[in-house]
């Protein structure tokens, strides 16, 4: 990250450290953006950081002013997102910038909220600079989850598969353990902990009866685990997923009884119009609605070329292990792609060494699809 | 490569510089290795240095030497290969090193070559020093094709292929134009010309009608292109394989009639004793009799996996795209294997951003076959 020519060097470096402590907050923040803020004096020396560490509790301005004291008075805060203009359960950040004294105010990404937004309008009334930048982009991306339920009004969906270099995610007999490493493994871990949900479909609840609970995070909140069990079948009562390591969700079709789940873990679905499976736009609805701003899929290939097909890929992380198969499944499965024409076209954003396999991940060239307009599949 | 700690310094350097410059010689010395040598005065200065630029050309020590003259006397000659014994087309280095005054060779690996080793034994009764290492590992990954070919009794085979994420070479209906980028195209055009020969199968001769020649490669040797078309059948007289661009050879089961690539282009092979497609071990020992060292396997799945069935796939290199299809052929076809304790394991050895694509490459960490081992496919 070159710091851009009109940002004082202090802003950028402290916008540079303010998205770093904002990511600290990945996973425990939900229904909330992670935010990371550092107060400047008015020398520009840093005198006060901190992020938005859970929902409910203070946000990141309200840390860092809280450190910096007196000597946030003639400031400047630089901030991750555009500082919030209501109270919800903890009162205003741009109330509490006027009041410590600060003179400027530089935030990354505006804030795209309308029952938060107009922070920076607050501070300019007050005879705050107020200015947008520098490395929105960045910042932006560290806040994916979060804008993307904002704007799309459906969680974020961050596929993960694992395969072999040919792409296969086992064997032809089926046996998959283990393709990828320990190390690979470890990290998936650490990605459910950053997701407010994890996603499984019912193939990969049957054939490896996954416990989807976070291991090895050392103070990680467990992800809501949520199978996709569109026959109610798939689940036995004694599923390694329906133990109360985490909290889980068993989505069936709304014509089906109930499941080994119970009814409080059950959550009754339409089907898709196409045929087969549960309608993902109705899924990522009902799980917005209860607050899950982010989900990772570590579903099989129905399942993830089901949200490919949905337009709901947000992101896209492969754990590659070199080997080769030859046969057996592919990493994806049908999206409704006949043609090279209609690839899903992504940008690599990030080729990572995970032990001895290779972490790619990517996003989408095109829009993604807010939840109502996603096509069925 | 962090020096070795009983190298000196500036011999170190010297081996550093002297594999960069043996690469310089790929695919231009078939059948013979490429070699880099410096040539460090008394005070360990260089002075003079070289590589081995074609067949039947002086060998590297003798451009070194020649650089050096005089300066030689007393010096240390810094090679990539053991200097060679025998009298070829060109003289022994071993006899030029001793007649140009050197008093101390720094071999990095040994010659396996039955025909040629023993001069550092001829070196060491002339009274002069002379050391395997350092950096041999280095320098023998550089030289793959050609240690290959000597130790196994065939050519190295690098097989390349381009897919999607998913493992995807075309979409559903056969369309791959183009599933990587214009960079990784003109990247695998660097791959052709350091190869020996290009070769695809009838499937790829079929559907894409390959021209396989080497373009944007300035002062690039054309590869032999090799088309393994069993029934005979694939290429009509019109393909672009057979124009004059560079030499072809097209490979057909013993049983059919003339090709028409015309007698002289055509090599007659034994077919698979499992079933379909020609023995790949007939195949790559009747290239190595001709000269080649080194083929780029470009053939589709089918192809692939014969080679991968016959343990002769010494190196992969796969591009794969930043896009998703869902459906449509893998990469690699039916290797023998169904169950993943019989993966072909491979050890990443690069990954690399080419253009919007990524670039792996890989090794297998189990020994490859000699031609006459290999198994039948």
């Amino acid at each position: 990250m070159a710091a851009p020519p009109e940002a004082p060097e202090a802003e950028a470096a402290a916008m540079r450290h303010a998205i770093a402590l904002a990511a600290r907050g990945l996973g425990r923040t939900s229904p909330n953006p992670v935010v990371g803020c550092v107060v400047l004096d008015a020398a520009g020396h840093p005198v006060g950081e901190g992020w938005h560490q859970r929902a409910g509790g203070p946000h990141a301005e309200i840390h860092a002013l809280t450190r910096a004291g007196e000597r946030a008075r003639g400031g400047t805060a630089v901030v991750t997102l555009e500082p919030c203009n209501h109270t919800g359960r903890t009162g205003p950040c741009a109330q509490a910038l006027i009041a410590a004294g600060i003179r400027r105010v530089r935030y990354a990404v505006p804030d795209p909220d309308p029952a938060a937004r107009g922070g920076a309008a607050t501070l300019r009334a007050a005879g705050i600079t107020a200015e947008p930048g520098p490395y929105a982009e960045e910042a932006a991306a560290g806040n994916a989850a979060w804008l993307t339920s904002v704007r799309l009004g459906r969680p974020h969906v961050h596929w993960k598969y694992a395969a072999t270099l040919d792409g296969r995610i086992a064997a032809a007999d089926g046996s998959s353990r283990w393709i990828t490493s320990a190390e690979a493994r470890a990290d998936v871990h650490r990605l459910r902990a950053e997701a407010d949900a994890v996603l499984v479909g019912s193939g990969t609840a049957r054939a490896d009866d996954p416990h989807l609970a976070v291991r090895g995070v050392p103070g990680a909140r467990q992800p809501l685990r949520v199978v996709l069990d569109t026959e109610g079948t798939a689940l036995t009562p004694g599923a390694r997923v329906l133990d109360d390591a985490a909290p889980t969700l068993v989505a069936v079709a709304e014509d089906r009884p109930a499941t080994a789940a119970g009814a409080a873990r059950t959550l009754r679905l339409p089907r898709a119009a196409g045929g087969r499976g549960l309608a993902v736009p109705a899924l990522l609805t009902a799980l917005h609605e209860r607050g899950i701003r982010s989900v990772l899929l570590e579903g099989g290939p129905t399942l993830a070329g089901a949200f490919a097909a949905a337009g709901a890929l947000d992101r896209v992380t492969g754990y590659l292990a070199p080997a080769l198969l030859g046969a057996g499944p592919a990493a994806l499965g049908d999206a409704g792609i006949t043609t090279i024409a209609q690839a899903l076209r992504l940008r690599i954003t990030a080729a990572d060494r995970i032990g001895p396999d290779l972490r790619i991940t990517a996003v989408p060239v095109t829009a993604p699809m807010p939840a109502t307009a996603a096509k069925e599949s």
